[in-house]
């Protein structure tokens, strides 16, 4: 069985292990105050070409989702977001469980506009019992979104310009932002997500990492106290070299842009299989996420062979899934999977 | 100006402050322990023909929402509710403030229906990645709605068998449920809401009382420690008396019915008027609350003497807006108000 | 049986219930924009001598202590508070509830010092772990204290001083403020108190309103968006009139300062008692709640006629109790009592 | 600089890194899902000779303490904790983010009694106002305690025989478990813990893991649900097989404890040394943590060598450390430092 199902069914990198292996006698200094952090910080500060801010690791997506939205939000307030956002539907109400609500915006690619969210602000403070309901705080998007969308640079520009005349932090969940960058076409790079978002993170987990994002604050009201945030949601790793060795491995060099580019390389040959194939798409990707709507014997035949996600199903004689690559994905295993796209389907 | 704004504008039914005024020097136990208190609850009991049921008292409606939620889901579980639900809209995130999601399902008219909550429940369970998701914990409506709707007794079955068989505890909000009760048709009674739901509330605020909420817990399950909640959510009375005295007085004989009845009374007169002139209606409501949709000239004309609430703009040449009655309403201002609408409109 | 168990076994000062009766029918706006409340918040200004001071009314103490520190305080921080202060040990966690720990410091007889509010944040910002403490983000006083002693001027000076040189704000719980104020022997005023202090309430469940807690923001920080914060705690009163007219029936003219030296005279006429039969007293307070310790043999005999709240065993042979007069107390009745002390202790 | 500050400066053992090794490249299932997981809890469950048991696997211990005590409580409930409770000193309030007071009781030693436990539980049951208080729901205590002491089986047995009776789960922190359960003298297994504890963890992060700890749920009535639980708290890491692969590792011979024991008994020959040249000590520690008290003259001396914690003053003269060994100190460190200590002191 050769899997396409998700981006993290690997462990990392090997040259993350070799350095894990390299450093695992040195005593460092813990909870994230070691060299490699420190180093590790710095190389992303210069990456962002924003020497001002700040960066913190935490472990995972879903904890640092609810340790940045809890740090930025007065209790009345709740959090703009797509419908389809992770922080909405699959982190089991964890922003709720710091006591915000999350403020569902529907969307048909799980892109959110300026638009949408300067409707949703000037409706809630037109109307005249608004104190009856929650405010909106700050704003959430993911770039790429857990669609496989991405934001235009054009885009992401009309977004920040809205939320800092309206006043509301912008936060952009990078759990997949290598894939993001390297999209097929993309003209959004880091420094510009840097320049445009008030805090966003650089996500390991799916990226080649064993575990580990990197929040990187550059709104200077939101920096304070984040660490005592971390540590009170559970995120501050006792060993927190780990996620400096991982990062600063993945950063140093472009190791994090050459392994994204990898997987959306694949990805978009895949795409272009199932495309030669009249294959239609629930979503517009270009990044290592591709969702293909096959014949259903068609995907049973595939799937003898080959491990995709269920998406959902279409129609009666369809379904959507998910072909996923990602840094660990082999081409031999794309090419055979494209062969036989052309053979079945 | 004659006011048909809201159902709260003024104080209390009389016989409810004479009372007040004949015991206020007596000396009575604090926080709910007096024989007013007592009084009501046994008096309530009676009323739901349910002897084994618990009653408490709290302040007010936002209050004894997110107290009785709170107090029976576990914190990974949200509350299934219509998106026009007032948990959802009105009340500033209080439910999120106590760390649960709102579950809001899409409604034409502000009621749920059993098959929603049996749809809702098996996409959350048949879902393989449902520990990712809010689990629903429990199912919140209101009757009357928001929206002036009520349930028929065949609807709360239904609803309330799908409860029972997937095992969430159904809660309805009251209130207005003097208004529903006395609904024009509605075949809803008082002991049937008892026997159906897990959890309710009578209100006292928006029927004739200065404030106050009867909440009727019939599931055991649910009835332990509720007052610790009651005081940790700030809804402990200190003179408790004064929500005893209030739900006596309104309970004691027929009082409440009556006021309600009164009230839906002359609002049903109220669209008898608007429907005869042709005029339709945003909800179908046989409560104290109507939503007639007028043109906008008209309701100027109108609003020059009467005070309506403003609900929503249909088209440009029209608005919908919400007529109230209330115990307090007079008479000789509806036939006023129905005279002049036969004039203007 | 005569009570002097608590200070809230009555309903309200005869003027509030005059006034509720005289309003009744009013339609007024609800949620507290009535005139009564824009009155009653412009003449506590004025007594305060704070014009831009902003003014609330909530209905209850726990909800007001929980509404104002869970509006100051961001996730990570806690609130410095007396061991014995009500939200240390009174309000069933309802300070934790809103998700931040009550740091609570032992004191003799529940007053905290500057030096002891110094210290407590030397202490934290000295631990080079701090950021794995709660950090203390602001101080809560009661005046007078659950043990009915009060702060001088000087202390409160010292107080404030150091909290606005540490800048933490100061938060004060005035729920007895009246017997505070009009402690004997007292220099400390409202206008002190409303210089001193960043937010405090003026309470009134206790000194002769039905309910009802006026909570006066000094500290322009801290005002912001406060009434979402009522609204999400469930302490928006629907009808707000109700509070507005109390509030504005005790401070109108000086009836609330008159009940509460009322009840503080009759206090200390009863401690006077106490003391020439040789009795110590539990907490050396100058307020309307005494805390005299008695042979159990005595307690016993007086409380054949009086009703007293017991407070603690102090040894085999003696106990603590509290006596507690209000605006509703009786002279008649206190000199009967204190003649039944001379004969009896 | 020879390093004796903590036991979590090193990376893991280096079995575990050659098994992370050997299998970065296999495709395992996502969230805990994968067989390592799965033969790393059914070997657990072994070990404590409870195949009923419930194991999952958490990243850290701040996090696995509030999942665990956020599962168990209801909104009202607090926890029982020694003051020295990491939960209550060391976790930025974690516990109380959830909602929840920790309820802390003083002790000599870090150490709860069964009589401490009944007592504040007959406290509470027995004062009138308990509604008014938070209600203890559950225990929680450490072994080792964060000051080195340990149980014996008495004492354990004694605290979960009381704990039972009055229904109170008891949840044990075993942050350190190892170094606990092979402390010099211990009679207390973990097939003990297993059967007197409601709920425990066995500590990956310092005894030999780069990270993780095993949650062990033996009562039936916690299970439910937990893994949502993780989920919502942060806790699921996506790439779960990290956490199976080191616990297999670590348990499915017996390394666990073998390097516990070595960390031990270290710790002891230190002790000794210590002890030789009439050092107090501020705990009673038989575990990898020793607390000696040394002139602060001779304890500048040591330190240019070699790294403690420093604790406390003692007095003028005087101070408390911690020296700390761990599964990765070298023995011939250790000789050395006893050579320094009996040259200098």
């Amino acid at each position: 069985m050769i899997r396409f199902e998700c981006d993290y069914a690997e462990g990392a990198h090997p040259k993350i292990l070799e350095l894990l292996n390299a450093t695992n006698f040195d005593q460092t200094p813990v909870y994230g105050a070691d060299d490699y952090c420190l180093r590790a910080a710095e190389r992303i500060k210069e990456l962002c070409d924003r020497k001002d801010a700040e960066v913190h690791f935490l472990v995972g997506g879903t904890q640092t989702n609810m340790t940045v939205i809890s740090s930025v939000l007065r209790p009345h307030q709740g959090v703009i977001s797509p419908v389809t956002g992770h922080i909405n539907i699959h982190e089991t109400g964890a922003i709720e469980a710091t006591g915000h609500k999350v403020l569902a915006i529907g969307t048909p690619d799980g892109k959110l506009t300026a638009e949408q969210i300067r409707e949703y602000y000037d409706a809630h403070w037109n109307d005249e019992d608004h104190e009856h309901i929650v405010q909106p705080g700050m704003v959430y998007i993911s770039h790429p979104t857990e669609t496989g969308t991405t934001y235009s640079k054009a885009e992401l520009q009309a977004i920040s310009g809205t939320c800092r005349e309206i006043g509301l932090p912008l936060f952009l969940d990078g759990a997949r932002l290598g894939y993001g960058i390297m999209a097929d076409g993309s003209d959004l790079s880091l420094p510009d997500i840097a320049r445009l978002c008030d805090v966003f993170y650089i996500g390991g987990t799916k990226v080649g990492a064993l575990f580990g994002e990197a929040v990187v604050i550059t709104n200077n009201a939101l920096k304070k106290d984040f660490r005592y945030l971390i540590k009170q949601r559970g995120g501050m790793l006792a060993k927190g070299r780990l996620l400096g060795i991982q990062f600063f491995v993945l950063l140093e060099r472009e190791l994090y842009f050459e392994i994204s580019h990898h997987a959306v390389r694949l990805a978009m040959m895949i795409r272009e299989a199932f495309k030669e194939k009249g294959c239609a798409f629930l979503y517009d990707s270009h990044t290592n996420q591709q969702f293909p709507i096959l014949p259903k014997d068609k995907l049973a035949e595939l799937s003898k062979k080959y491990a995709f996600a269920f998406w959902k199903d279409i129609d009666e004689g369809s379904s959507a899934i998910r072909v996923c690559t990602s840094w660990a994905t082999k081409e031999e295993d794309v090419r055979e999977l494209i062969s036989d796209i052309r053979k079945i389907i």
